[in-house]
């Protein structure tokens, strides 16, 4: 059953980076830092983006969409943005090239920008600078606007899907009317990608919000949820933040409000991207390769026949095509692969490198027999089952996949958060088990950053489930109001 | 009835712009040549994406994701490539900005590139790149991808749609084993495009090849549909392009064919673009504001109630809540507008703007007739109707309203099709009329160049339904076989 593939135990880092390549989700470019997202991988996103937004509609939103490059003096406006994203973004300067006399092509140095263009990291900027001009008045609010697009991001170590230098994703920026209601958008956004990661992509995540330290540039408060993969380190899976005035007071945005005073509008901006691919391939695969939950997987019923000679072929592809007819009218995505330039060894390897939830074999014997064979992805296990039950068979497993995969990694994610109570438990626990090391901390960003510096663990959030409970400071014992989540993380 | 609108007869083109921005389809942006597409404008072009992503996979394309930036070698490596997009294109110089001494953000000078990065025109060169590493036999062909984008060429005079420096389009770039085969793709294409204007958008078009001098950068054969315009001007609607073997030469991209020997592939690549909501503007419109056929209208049936006091609003409503039940059961997207902060006639007037198909307005008398009163964007006629009959008269209706816009640009454009014999004739028509001068040229590139030059027209396509007809150049008197379509254009 080798694909050649590195197993976990051997290096994690080495059989993510090897799956994602091998399964066909993603690879990497001849541009420094940017990948491809190949037609499997892609095929993916796209699951994750329907269902997104369908849920971002369902609760009011709209999308609109935004130009690619924001002026370099919209960042001098925010202060908090600049420090944030102007190390590292992507400078258009010229704008055109030129063949020089040798026949090479170079910029054309008469072809300077005035002003510097960068491509934006985020669009907080240029979308507030648009928004000045949309308000004017509380009945232009709330603008509730979100985009799918592309973002830069000048990474200098980057990895497929988790940290690329150009990645897909959306962002949310709403405009309110008062503080209530922005800090009630943002949580609600933050509910929103929990349930669609738990439920849809059955990803157990941690709701909390951010320290100070943590926060998006920008923002006063960061909602996130929080995932944690087979290897104890946790992954940011989503944030929404609270802006409060911040960048309507950069880019003068006021209304006149339901007393006919002015105020400046609230604002707050919520993402997930790509990212969210390589959580997905973390949280459920194997060593065999990928495991899809069913609601993310292009292909949930793969058929591979077993046969000698074209008459066995000819019979058996008469009992699967009705089989595929009834899939098909269910809406599973089935997929038949009678091709004959491969062994059915083969095929099965590659669907099960692939991820493909359920995979129906068919053979001689079961077509005497009135049978299927079926294989789950997920506990490598296999049934024979009547041909009169298979549809209903496979229905069923595809929603016990999806629910077992949830399980399975709530089960793990809530045996690996650890509550300690010193320092040295800390560090125990980080480096021999990992996961979520629940601990008291003090309060200051200086703890933080020392915490940091001794074990490479940030705090992930504080939960909003977290109980108050008087404590000391794992590291400086000072008194504490309450756990807050540390781990090492992605 | 005035919305501030210049009218089509004063002055097209501001007709045109003004349209676009009060419809709230999109405005310019703070960044020279880049536009923000608006909600209520991106709901439209979210249509037109499912519709054309629906034929896309029917015809067996799938999705995928390619790197946004270009390094600036791939561009030499095609000749013609570099000529048609080095020259107006967004170059990445730098990675990095900076805080100066004075508070300023500059570029970092020390951050700049080795090799300078191009924001894609198009993509053919970064994906023949990457398809050097998929294609070994002809096993691994056809490729058939799809990728939906922002590209950007540095157009010195851009309009809102129809020129901007970014816009949004799909780009599908597929791989052949054999020239047939990749012939039969870009022209299968092309029909993909011209049913789904046809069909989708009501934009009737005329499909036809280009003649060298307007072909693609790099491309051996260009296929197009062409559409006729309100004043007489024409507008390529999209291209689907023959590329034989120039990229796969350019990349050096082989494979083995069937007979064990090398050969390199063959390529297509088609797309179309935000500009066809230009073409949708310029198609169906009037002086009263947008006309949408159906099946893009974000909202198909708008409903307005008339009143005077609470309790007739609430009588009303309880009527039109069962409508609009009805009306979403059957997909017909309808909105109920009952804002008390617009009077009635400022909703009329908007929703005209808006280009909504079907106005339903409801009112006492409607009330005490079980009545109501429908109106119809594109014949702007109205009539009352029982309420027993109203959902399946919208429904109807909306149908009705997708056939005749259809059948009137059908019209304008059949009657917009002139044959000229004399150049005197071509010059009339062109100044007069306006629309499509059907000539016989003697099919050289300079004379080609010379008509454009004295009259601003170009030919816009040999079109494949053309009738061999032996004849005399217009302009040279030189031999024909057959007539050429010429008009100026967008």
């Amino acid at each position: 059953m080798s694909k050649n593939l590195t197993t976990r135990a051997e290096d994690y880092s080495k059989w993510y980076n090897e799956l994602v390549v091998k399964a066909d989700l993603a690879e990497n470019s001849g541009v420094r830092g940017c990948m491809v997202i190949k037609p499997y991988g892609y095929a993916i996103w796209e699951k994750m983006q329907a269902e997104l937004d369908k849920k971002f509609k369902e609760t009011g939103h709209q999308n609109a969409y935004f130009p690619l490059f924001i002026p370099k003096s919209y960042f001098s406006k925010e202060a908090s943005h600049v420090d944030g994203f102007a190390k590292e973004c992507a400078v258009v300067t010229h704008y055109r090239l030129k063949t020089a006399e040798d026949g090479s092509i170079e910029v054309d140095p008469e072809a300077k920008l005035e002003e510097e263009l960068i491509v934006r990291p985020t669009s907080e900027t240029i979308i507030w600078d648009t928004y000045r001009k949309w308000i004017q008045s509380y009945r232009d609010l709330p603008i509730l606007v979100n985009q799918w697009a592309n973002v830069v991001r000048w990474e200098m170590r980057t990895r497929l899907f988790l940290r690329t230098a150009e990645f897909l994703w959306q962002e949310g920026h709403t405009a309110h009317a008062t503080q209530q209601e922005a800090i009630a958008e943002a949580e609600q956004m933050m509910n929103v990608y929990a349930d669609f990661a738990e439920n849809f992509m059955a990803i157990p995540v941690v709701k909390g919000v951010k320290t100070a330290n943590e926060r998006f540039a920008g923002a006063l408060e960061t909602y996130c949820i929080e995932a944690l993969m087979q290897d104890g380190k946790a992954l940011q899976a989503g944030t929404s933040h609270f802006l409060g005035q911040n960048f309507a007071k950069a880019f003068d945005v006021k209304f006149t409000n339901q007393e006919g005073k002015q105020d400046y509008v609230w604002a707050t901006s919520w993402g997930v991207s790509t990212r969210l691919m390589g959580a997905l391939v973390m949280t459920h695969s194997d060593d065999n390769g990928l495991v899809l939950p069913p609601n993310l997987a292009p292909i949930q019923v793969v058929i591979v026949p077993i046969y000698k000679g074209d008459d066995q072929l000819a019979a058996i592809s008469e009992e699967v095509n009705k089989l595929v007819a009834k899939l098909r009218k269910l809406n599973i995505s089935v997929k038949y692969d009678d091709r004959t330039t491969q062994k059915p060894g083969w095929k099965f390897n590659e669907y099960e490198l692939k991820g493909v939830p359920l995979r129906v074999a068919i053979g001689p014997n079961d077509l005497a027999n009135g049978t299927f064979e079926v294989a789950r992805r997920d506990t490598l296990t296999k049934e024979v089952v009547a041909a009169a039950d298979v549809v209903t068979y496979l229905q069923d497993k595809l929603d016990e996949i999806q629910a077992n995969l949830f399980n399975k990694a709530l089960d793990y994610r809530n045996s690996h958060i650890t509550e300690v109570n010193t320092f040295e438990e800390f560090k125990d626990v980080l480096d021999n088990k990992g996961g979520f090391v629940a601990a008291h901390w003090d309060g200051t960003p200086e703890t933080e950053e020392k915490i940091k510096e001794l074990t490479k663990a940030t705090i992930r959030c504080i939960a909003l489930d977290r109980v108050e409970e008087l404590g000391t400071c794992v590291l400086t014992g000072a008194p504490s109001a309450g756990r807050v989540l540390f781990a090492r993380a992605y």
